[in-house]
């Protein structure tokens, strides 16, 4: 870690990368803070909304879009997480054998922002990335482990001049871990997103709704985002 | 290797991937080939309408071209090579150290390139991965060794159900044995592309010009790109 650098954080405007923002930013390592939040075809734009609103949160944070649209013509068959996509299934008509790599998965997906990220920090002069994989994505994505994250590490420190490092602190953690860490930094919850679906309010009901529901109620913490 | 499936082939259009391309098609392990080309606001789209011929000599091949102009706005300070970025340099004109890590490096190329290609094959069922990584670009770029080769399949044999592998059967020769290789595989060489500046025929003076025109010299051939 280079301490009082700029740090790169990737920010979707969910929970778990607004807590890792503000964890970043807590930590004190770092002079400015560079968020870095993909454009890909959502199905709706208010995550980005939202990680807009946790960087202007920060006294030194900037927030740059990256627009990889491409992505819906390549993968529009194989996710349902983008607009061309299937629909959004709910979690409870999910089997086992879809939970093992849910309809919400994207192919590769991290792999491909992780690189691109390395790429954008390489171009700036950035050695610290950061994103917010955590323990309980383990169980329906591959690219979410703490194995997966060593190997990425393993490829860009190959890097001749500009060796660039991954860093997940959230990767041993559960969500309602991160819930808790959230409250502790006083993460304005009320100003992140989850829902798969684009609603006016959340859904609910998708895999992303039921999982940040349980880290709520887990955590002991009500969700703002709800109606009470 | 997966016999009698589909391979997916990395096709810029320029000499190392069309011999590729062709060296594929001929070992006969796949029933078709898929290739993929990206546009990521080259100079010039003379590579893609190469890398359109070359599969058109294919019986059974089809191009996908993938939009990544995204590249332009996130590297433009980093690089020569997207139309946004400086001036191509003559190859003459750099001195060792850029050629450590040569101007026409892109930040982190490989690693998007081959992860966007591997998000791809997974959507698409494909499970074997062929790009045109050859020793002579060891000298400037380090995602092109065998072991950055290693360390990418490495991340991608995590994937617990479409684990899918890079090959690079040519990571261990020279530019001039890749021509004689193209010679012997009948490759029409006049519909391949290498020069970085978009003029009528090739400068002969950039980087990869140079470097090509010193792969036919050593492999006693003559390129039918050039004037004689």
């Amino acid at each position: 870690m280079h301490s009082k650098q700029t740090a790169l954080v990737l920010l979707s405007g969910g929970l778990d990368s607004s807590v890792l923002l503000h964890h970043v930013h807590q930590s004190n390592n770092y002079d400015s803070i560079q968020a870095l939040g993909y454009n890909y075809g959502q199905r709706h734009l208010r995550e980005l909304d939202c990680a807009q609103a946790q960087v202007d949160m920060l006294p030194h944070g900037r927030l740059k879009i990256v627009d990889i649209s491409f992505m819906g013509g390549l993968l529009a068959e194989g996710t349902s997480l983008v607009s061309e996509g299937a629909e959004v299934p709910d979690l409870d008509s999910l089997s086992e054998d879809d939970l093992s790599q849910p309809p919400t998965y994207v192919p590769n997906r991290n792999m491909m922002l992780l690189s691109i990220a390395a790429a954008y920090a390489e171009a700036e002069g950035i050695r610290d990335i950061y994103y917010g994989a955590q323990a309980h994505d383990e169980y329906g994505y591959w690219d979410c482990t703490e194995e997966f994250l060593t190997r990425i590490n393993a490829v860009l420190s190959l890097n001749r001049k500009d060796a660039i490092t991954v860093h997940a602190p959230f990767v041993g953690m559960k969500k309602n871990e991160l819930v808790s860490r959230g409250v502790e930094l006083g993460v304005n919850f009320a100003r992140t997103w989850s829902c798969y679906r684009g609603g006016e309010n959340p859904c609910e009901t998708c895999p992303t709704c039921v999982e940040r529901s349980n880290a709520f109620r887990d955590a002991g913490e009500s969700d703002p985002l709800l109606k009470v």
